[in-house]
């Protein structure tokens, strides 16, 4: 993951100047040995959650690089969508985190099921200092700077009782069901709240308390996918 | 990949009567492990390469399980689609290949550019009998049998000259590429070739030969998506 950094994401500690950044470490490496840069080459760079723009390498050696920035434009736009994702085995979390944050999604609530490994819930993946790594990744791939909110539920039926009504109130909210008989809709208008399960699929009472809150079960046809193949695939029929 | 198994894939050596398997190793943890099955119960099965059905427990003990098995389906639909991919990183090849055989894809052509790094093509997932767990993992979470089929193609220039011209003669065929001004095409009639490059994207010289067979260049938008994520994206708005 994050082989290629098609923009190198900013952070305000960067800043030696109103202009000048100075990268070390995890960035440094790779504008040397992937992007082979070297001083007067121009590199896209962009401010977390901020703008985006160009950095030209000022100067580049083994402990650090310094670029001059400007930035000005604005990042790609996000997509309208709140994805509720039962927590995933973690080494799978990190590729799914990373590919959401590439494709756009601006909003990511982990949510429990029956079908979700209690232990999963004790990740070190799920502190914000780690799994930011991947969100940042994603924002790297795609060229953006948005950084993804990451909410973390553990209890399923507090979440769907108590919270999940106010979350779809109003948009529209689909879970992927294989089973369902409704077909997956393509090329939704407005913000869609997309619910994703564990391998293996809900349980039918937790279908049946999303279906409560006004959810619709709807699948992707005769193939199952897992979970990792699913969301991409989901994602790019709604928008 | 491949933690649930939705089918099982049987094969001809598995038959110890006309309508008798006996299944050990891998696939018997699977059926103790993760679907808990005991004698009486029903899993869905399928022969590789041929039609899909059920599968009674007659058995099941620590060495092997028996199953009385009919099978009379036919298996989901293979997506009409030859894809040429720039022989990615190992690690991301399986799960490409696991994600792609679960879409229903059949035909994958390995090719070289630029930017794949020499050492990849050496690689032991390029043999068939190791890259075939990932197609049959494949197979096993979409409730296929249609193994797909790999080709290599190790030299981008013969290959693009001389056997490319016939792969999409008479079919449409795209190659992802990010800058391309024309926008991806979606819900395509009839058969399809994509090709997808490698991380990073083909260089200027590649789309132009390409371009040459009449491969037309076309992009996803402003975010660019790593390989892993910008396969099945494709594959979806293909379809």
């Amino acid at each position: 993951m994050g082989l290629f950094m098609n923009l190198i994401v900013l952070f305000e500690d960067d800043f030696i100047s109103d202009n000048r950044v100075r990268l070390q470490g995890r960035r440094l490496n790779h504008v040397a040995s992937v992007h082979n840069a070297s001083a007067g080459d121009e590199l896209r760079v962009g401010l977390l959650g901020g703008k985006i723009g160009k950095g030209l390498v000022g100067s580049i050696n083994q402990d650090f690089l310094e670029m001059e920035v400007d930035i000005y434009d604005n990042p790609p736009a996000p997509l309208p969508v709140t994805l509720l994702l039962a927590l995933p085995r973690p080494r799978v979390l990190k590729r799914i985190l990373f590919s959401v944050s590439s494709m756009g999604v601006k909003k990511i609530i982990l949510i429990n099921s029956y079908r979700v490994e209690k232990s999963y819930w004790g990740s070190p993946v799920l502190s914000k200092e780690n799994y930011d790594q991947y969100l940042i990744g994603g924002l790297e791939q795609a060229r953006d700077t948005t950084l993804p909110e990451i909410i973390m539920r553990p209890l399923f039926k507090p979440f769907v009782e108590d919270q999940l009504p106010d979350i779809v109130k109003d948009i529209t909210a689909f879970v992927a069901h294989p089973i369902a008989k409704k077909k997956f809709p393509c090329g939704i208008k407005g913000d869609v709240c997309l619910v994703v399960g564990p391998e293996g699929g809900f349980i039918p009472y937790e279908i049946e308390k999303l279906k409560e809150c006004g959810v619709d079960a709807v699948s992707l046809g005769e193939r199952i996918l897992s979970v990792e193949t699913a969301v991409p695939v989901l994602l790019s029929k709604l928008f």
